[in-house]
Parts: C-alpha cells; sequence; structure tokens
C-alpha cells in the first residue's frame, strides 16, 4: 500500500500529531493534540512553532520513503516539533529565525535515520539546535528575554518541569501535557511527574549549598533557587523517568536515570551550551551502557529496548 | 473478652511501654523500657512527656474502644508518646504547654485511626506537633533554648541521629536505643545504625558546600556541620531505613529511603515548620509510591506491608 | 612441589608483575607490565618504586612461606606495589623515605596476612601509608610538591581516575592502565573507565555548589573544580566500580559503590589524613556490610565473594 499524502491529509495530520506526542514517547495522536493546546496555552507562537515542526518533519519522511510504520508512529516528527519550538524560544521571529527554523526542521529529521547501536532519542534536536543558537547568534537574530519566575509555591516548580520539557514555564500547561500522556497511560503520566519531582527536590538540596548557577536553557547566572521554580530541574529527569520506565520492568533505570540527568543539568551548561535535552538523552544513554555491561541488570533479562 | 483496665495494671502498662517501642516498629515492651530509659538519662523531663504520651494514647484508645490487638501491640501509643516528648523539647513546662501536650496526644491518637491507602506512619504526630509548635507560639509558652554540639568527633553524629529520633543528642541515649531494638531483631538495629550513618555521611558531603544552613528541629541557622555533629541529619534516615526494611525482601528500598530522607531534611524547613519526622515520613511513602508504580520493583513482588 | 626462588626468577618475576596488576584485581602478569610502562611514562622514579614494592611483597611471602597459589597471583603484592608508589609521591628520595619504603611494603604485605571476615583490599598500604606520612613528616624527609593541573578540557579528570589510582595524573597512564585491564577482562575495563567517569560528574556537580575544597591526596586546599581535573575524584570511585562487579551479578553494587566512595573522598580528608584509597576500601566495606544486612540484596544469593 502506498500511501499518498496528496489524497489523505487526515492520516497525515495524524502523523504529524503523533509527532507531537513521540516527544514524551506517546504513539497517539489525542496526545499530540494535548501537548499542542498545553504549548499555545502558554505561547501561541511556540505552538505554532511545534506544528511546523511536525509538518516538516513528517512530510520530510513522506518525501523521503522513510519507513512507513515508523512515520505513521510519529517517530520522524518529534526531533523537528522541537526544533520548532526551541527556535523561537532563542529568538524573536524574523528571516534568519524562520530560515533557520525550516532549515533545521529538515536537518534534525535526516540525522533521526543515523543508525546508531542505541536509541538517538532526542540527540537529533539537540545538534540541530545547538547548530542553530550558534548560527542565529552569529546572524544578528534578536535573543528573546524570558523573565524569571515570580515568587512562587516550591511546588510549582516540581510540576513545571513537566512543560518545559517543551520550553514553558506553566503549571496549567504542565497539567495537560500530563492529562494527554494519561489519555494513553497513566504510568507514563505518574513516571513523567515522578522525574520533574525528583528533579526539584534534587535541585532544591543541592540550592541549599549553591547559591547562585547557570540556567541551564538562556545561560543566564541566576539564583539556583529560581532556576528550580522554572523548572529547569525537571524537564530532563522527567524524560529520562519515561524513557527508562519503558526499558526494563525495574523501577531502578527511571530512578537512576533521573539522578543522573539532575547531574547532567548542572554540567552540560558549564560547556558554555544550552543544556536542551542533552542531560536527559547522555543520563538515559548511560544507563543504557551500564545495562550492556552486565545483562542481568536488575534482575531483568528481557529487555524491551534492542 | 472485654479488657479491663482497672483489673489489669500490668497489661496497660505493657501495653503503653509497646507504645514507646513502637516509635522504632518494635512490638515489644523491654523495648519500649529501654528506650524510656534512654530518654530519661539524657532528659527526665521528656522522659516523663514520653511516658505521659504513651499512656495518653493507650488510654484513649481503650476508652474508645479500637482494635483490642493493635492497641496491646502499642500502635495507638508512639505517636502520643512523640507529641509527649516534642511539646518539652520545644517549651517550658507551663500551663499553655501542658495543656497542648495533653490534648495533643488525644489528638495524635485520634488521627492515627484515619485510614489512608497507605501507613501513616509518624504522620498524625507531625501534624498535631506543627498544631502545637504555633499555638503554643501565640499562646506566649516559653521555648527551651538547646545548646549546639560541643566540639565533637565526626562519629558521634553519626549515632546521634538514632537519639535524636526522640529529640536527644546523646551518645549513651542512642546505645540505649540500639540495645532496646537489638532485644527485639538485631537486624533492625542494623538498618537503624546504618540509617544514621549515611545521614551523616550524605549531610557532611553536603556540608563541604553548603557551609550554614536551617537546623531542621529548632528552625536556628547554624553552621551545617553543627546540625551533622547533632545528629539532625541521621534521624529521618534512621526511621526509612527500618520502615523500609520491614517492607520489601530488598536493600534498596531502604537505601533509597535513606537518600530521600537525608534531602528533605534540607527541604521541609524551608517551609518555616519543624521538619520533625516529616522528611521520614515523606521519603517512605515516596519509596512506596514508586513500589505501586512498579509492581516488579525490586525483583520482589511478595510485599510485606500492603 | 617446593618453590625455588633462586631457580626460578621468570617465575619470580611474573608473580611480581602479578602483584602489580593486583592493584586492579587482576591476576593477569600482562597487565601488571601494561600498568608499570604507564605509570613511567608519567614518572620513571614512581615506577622504580611499584617495581621494588611488587618484588619486597613477592620476596617476603615467599620467604615466609605464605600460600603459594596467592603469592603467585599477586595477592601479596600489590599493597607493598602501592606503597612503594606512595613513599615517592609524598617524599623525595632520600635516606629516610628510601628506608620507610622498604619497610613499610614489607609491613604491609604482613598486613595483608590479616585475616578479617571480609576482604582487606587495599586497607595494609593505607594504614602502612598514613604511618610513612606521618613518621616521614616527623623524620624530615622532603615533601614533594605537586602542581595543579594545567587548563584541560572536562573529560582529562574523568580519565585521569583511572591514573590517579597509581598517583599519577596522565591520560597516556590511564589509557596504559585501560589497555592493561582490557587485556584481561574488558569488562572490568568498562567499570573501571566508569568508575572514574561517575566520580568526576557528582564530583562536578558538587563543584557547582563548593569552590574549594581539600585535595584529598596532598591535603592542600584548591579550587574543587582543579582536583577533579585533576582525577581525584575518580580513583576511588574506579576501584570501588570493579571491586563490586566481581562481587554480584548485578550493577547495583559498583553504582553504590562508586557513590559512596565520591561522597568519602571529600570527608576522609576532613580527619586530616590522605584519603589514599581509604575512600575506595570504606565504601566497598560498607556495601558487602549492606549484603550480609539482607542475603536477598540485589536479587542475587549467589556471593562471589565470601
Amino acid at each position: 500500500m502506498k500511501w499518498q499524502p496528496d489524497r489523505d491529509p487526515a492520516a497525515f495530520a495524524l502523523a504529524a500529531a503523533r509527532g507531537v506526542g513521540q516527544v514524551f514517547f506517546q504513539d497517539n495522536a489525542a496526545t499530540g493534540a494535548l501537548f499542542l493546546l498545553g504549548i499555545a496555552w502558554s505561547s501561541p507562537l511556540m505552538a505554532a512553532g511545534a506544528i511546523v515542526g511536525a509538518v516538516l518533519g513528517t512530510a520530510t519522511a513522506r518525501l523521503l520513503k522513510f519507513d512507513d510504520a515508523e512515520t505513521t508512529a510519529g517517530i520522524y516528527g518529534f526531533n523537528a516539533t522541537l526544533v520548532g519550538i526551541a527556535s523561537l524560544f532563542f529568538f524573536r521571529p524574523g528571516a534568519a529565525s524562520l530560515g533557520l527554523l525550516v532549515v533545521g526542521c529538515v536537518a534534525a529529521t535526516l540525522l533521526t535515520r543515523a543508525r546508531l547501536p542505541f536509541p538517538t532519542y532526542t540527540a537529533p534536536f539537540i545538534v540541530t539546535t545547538w547548530a542553530i543558537f550558534f548560527l542565529g547568534t552569529a546572524m544578528g537574530a534578536e535573543r528573546v528575554v524570558h523573565p524569571g519566575p515570580a515568587d512562587v509555591a516550591p511546588w510549582v516548580g516540581a510540576v513545571q518541569g513537566v512543560s518545559q520539557v517543551m520550553f514553558q514555564a506553566d503549571v496549567a500547561t504542565a497539567a495537560l501535557f500530563l492529562a494527554g500522556l494519561a489519555v494513553g497511560n497513566w504510568r507514563h503520566a505518574a513516571w513523567v511527574l515522578a522525574g520533574s519531582v525528583v528533579g526539584a527536590m534534587v535541585g532544591g538540596w543541592h540550592a541549599t549549598g549553591a547559591s547562585r548557577l547557570l540556567d541551564p536553557e538562556s545561560l543566564v547566572v541566576r539564583p539556583l533557587f529560581e532556576n528550580i521554580a522554572l523548572g529547569l530541574y525537571g524537564y530532563n529527569a522527567t524524560l529520562a523517568a519515561v524513557a527508562l520506565s519503558l526499558w526494563r520492568r525495574s523501577s531502578i533505570p527511571p530512578l537512576l536515570g533521573m539522578l543522573l540527568a539532575v547531574l547532567l543539568t548542572d554540567l552540560v551548561p558549564l560547556l558554555g551550551l544550552p543544556a536542551l535535552t542533552a542531560p536527559f538523552v547522555l543520563a538515559t544513554w548511560l544507563v543504557l551502557a551500564l545495562g550492556k555491561l552486565d545483562e542481568t541488570f536488575l534482575a531483568d533479562r528481557g529487555a524491551k529496548v534492542a
């Protein structure tokens, strides 16, 4: 059965929506739609970027005849979705930033085809967005200035880690993301929330020792408690939690991944790069590598992921 | 068989002593007696508070005809025991503080009846004592000023975490507590000591970064090394260790609980509340929740606690 | 079959080389030879100390007729090897330091015979070298001053933890050590590298909070990032990783041991003693003790070590 994009725009839209859902590993178009709603609540502009990214990624995969089942499941949409959001998180709309957005979404989709011996997760998004970040700055694109957090209750940062996965610091956005996850699998929603809470807890503990630190996304030095209140210590832990809960039938890998993601949230910005989801990808790769070292790791020989 | 308190004071005394033992999860009157001896060594006044609490809790349960087996096992004694000690830890004896002590011991016993889908542990004590803390302050009760630690060897704080469970900073008290535990179950004594040592170790590591921090019990800002020397980084970890060693046949839950308890020891005081054993309760609940997320958690399907 | 040292110098040399290999738990003379090559690349003098130590340890064991199979496997060589290196790390060659080196190598070998209910690992080296450190200072031996690190890339410290096991801060030395390990068992090489990387990662995270800290080996206060760049947060974690990967068929014990080794790397120097490999030994003993507490620890009843 040959797929006909011009004949079936509804199927194309569903694949693109699944691409948004795959940011949190969900092969579910309703989940993706709730994610878009959540972004739009906080930032209609970045929601538009997400849609453009998901469409460009899915269209690129269709045109280049990537595996049809994978494309339909959104596998070629989530990196481009994140590139679309990130471009408009860092830069105001303009010729340079929008040009980089379009080229970046296509490039990230092509990079998703790179076959490594382990899952690439959001690595294509990270590499592409680092390039956009430096090229955009070099091309004089205007940076967006994001405000620090209002004086918020401690639980706010623990929840906003969920929305920060797509660059939003907003409790309602996080709630819509969790609702989208729960539509498909309540355990995934629980792991995502657990990751964000653990991230804020460990970050908060660290903050009692370290009063000021680089914001891992915008590379501004600010009080560490403010970074935590923005949810910046949760968004990597939350992705590591759900990715590794999918890997083996044990709670240890996600717990370990969450902890490593929090450590790396402090360390990646020291390289002078926006952390993006690199702490998540690196933490998860480290746990997968540990699994290779010891096939009895966590008393579960049945790996779900190769 | 109807229980007759007036006819059997010895049985009543044994139930009250078991209530003291249940602070460390021990259904053992000799254990409770050694605990009381340990408190009395360090503070006869607080030992009196413990006895009043254990008696009030057990009597309340008898009068209201709570489950007889539970009452005999001390289940309705340990929260009131801790309320009795805590009231005299925070305030000098007086009309306000003694009135709050008596009302608080009864209230904590009633709260122990709250049926949650998970164990309440010392949560009734915590909620009641927070209320006593604010009401006592509002009523002008005179606060007790506790001295900082003498210049002590590092191992002192690692041991005093055991005695801090009942508000004492004293090595001999800790030794009597451990002896009381070993009378019933040497593994529980080992876990209790392990928790206290891990708490002091992790706290000490943190202290090399953070030089000053809130004392989690008296909310005074003091050098973090002093808080550790007082055992304040161990008393929550030690309870989490023994509670979770009772839960499943694996060392991972107590290890995880200890670590979370230490983190929360820094975080709960930031809310402006004395931490009491809230870090223990929250850490243990978090680990139980993780167990719900993944029924194969730690490769042990046989949960001992529902 | 009686062993004849005078008749078989080749067998003696192989046993001594295995003694060097046993620093990383390798019963392999080629491994030991690559380790010596690695030390010599960075410091010919300390390589000479290592050879003298390995020879003295093995000769002492032969002369005192210690178990022949153990001596041939290098069991009585590795503590003396480390004493030989450490003496020349702390002090310039001279009558006092060389005398202490010789006496210390013999003493460490005798201490290796101490039969504790658990493995002694490098404890004989640690105790002996602490004695040498204080005696040498008292006898006026001249201390060696080691430079801080050049301005290095972050991964350098993550690798140099491997070479720091034998007191070297050198990437090529670390590579030769890893090659020596891989000759015998690539999994051990992987665990050793993992330990060093985790040590640098956790240390780096801590460093974002604590800017200055004692160098755990030379007891100089210096910026914590410099200590990490020297690999000083990795050499204990790396030994704990490989020791505990040998213990049970699970990744949890080495992970736990690595983490504890990093914490203790901060804490042991607070006692005013060079840390040497005490953080490794203490961390590993703690994990073994946890295994005793709970025989189902990590879902593996088949302990490889008694």
